[in-house]
């Protein structure tokens, strides 16, 4: 069986590069972006789209009690946004397992831990304090740059929030409980590059 | 500042061997027992008495709602025991603090994060399978050698429930929430040695 990592992270916290660095330690493959451009290969449609819907950035995202009410407003529609949420979430299972069948891999988000949970993951789980997601966005973004600290925060909290439902959503779970994960580390007080170094000489 | 590091353990899960060889590759004080017994010399307790309550074992655990509930039946017992609770927690703090001006130093339990946050500590949590701490438990003491796996892991649940108690009746804080610590760590999935190697080689 390949060794599958996945790691969850708050917004900003450093989570993708942590994947990035031990991918390239472990000489194993990264995955995130690229694994919604293959979902849109297959659901046929176009890439944006789909981004948006994985990054659940529209405003209808799994809305069950919402959903019911739009329900008499447009039922057709409202059908129709909640099967594509399903086909997407489908589809990136589907594709997630294929990843982990093919090589070593490392792959940031999606609920990986749980979909792949057959693989006996290594779950780690990526936070930090808010102030230093605040400088790290500011300093890797070109649009976070020039967001004032409460407005930087303010977004934070509404993609962590995003994700917090995502995570609950499909897997049942609390996202961030530290039960979930095998490992959760600050990258504030422990940086990046010492934690991926330590965790590739653990595992190799 | 002396070098603080504190970790907070679920029942069986190793979080005291992780301390000790933290300790150990560190070259630095390593409390927990130690501290107890340091308070038992200034409170002028026997050792048994205040081991009892700062283990939690006694059937009164904070009972802030109990305690007024029972006041009126026995007012000066009540006051007895909650002012005892607060006296060993208090010279607990006391102690902590004096053995963090000291010397560099690890410390097993106590609320030791909280208390010493003015010594930026960093602040371990470790955690494990239900499984594997009940294995660890069998295995470790001749007291849980003979119970069944029933009877262990209604024993580590209580034992961490009351915890859980104790570290958010005087932190204000969730016990095990990761936001509270830099390093939540699965002691099954990243066996206690490597972890602490690793950690000791990013602390060094």
């Amino acid at each position: 069986m390949n060794r599958v990592i996945t790691i969850g992270r708050e917004f900003g916290s450093g989570g993708r590069e942590l994947g990035k660095r031990l991918a390239e330690l472990l000489d194993c493959a990264y995955y995130d972006k690229e694994i919604v451009e293959e979902i849109a290969k297959r659901t046929q449609l176009a890439e944006g789209y789909v981004q948006q819907i994985v990054e659940h950035r529209s405003g209808i995202f799994f809305p069950i009690t919402v959903g019911r009410t739009l329900h008499h407003v447009h039922p057709a529609g409202t059908d129709y946004m909640l099967k594509q949420y399903t086909s997407v979430y489908a589809e990136q299972a589907n594709v997630l397992r294929e990843m982990a069948e093919k090589s070593d891999c490392i792959i940031v988000g999606r609920c990986a831990d749980h979909i792949l949970k057959g693989h006996d993951p290594l779950r780690i789980f990526v936070y930090a304090d808010m102030e230093s997601k605040i400088a790290r966005c500011r300093a890797k973004s070109e649009e976070d740059e020039h967001l004032s600290d409460k407005e930087l925060r303010k977004k934070i909290l509404a993609i962590d929030k995003g994700r917090a439902k995502y995570y609950s959503h499909y897997t049942g779970k609390r996202w961030g409980d530290h039960s979930n994960y095998d490992l959760c580390v600050n990258n504030y007080a422990i940086p990046v590059k010492e934690c991926a170094e330590s965790l590739a000489h653990i595992l190799k």
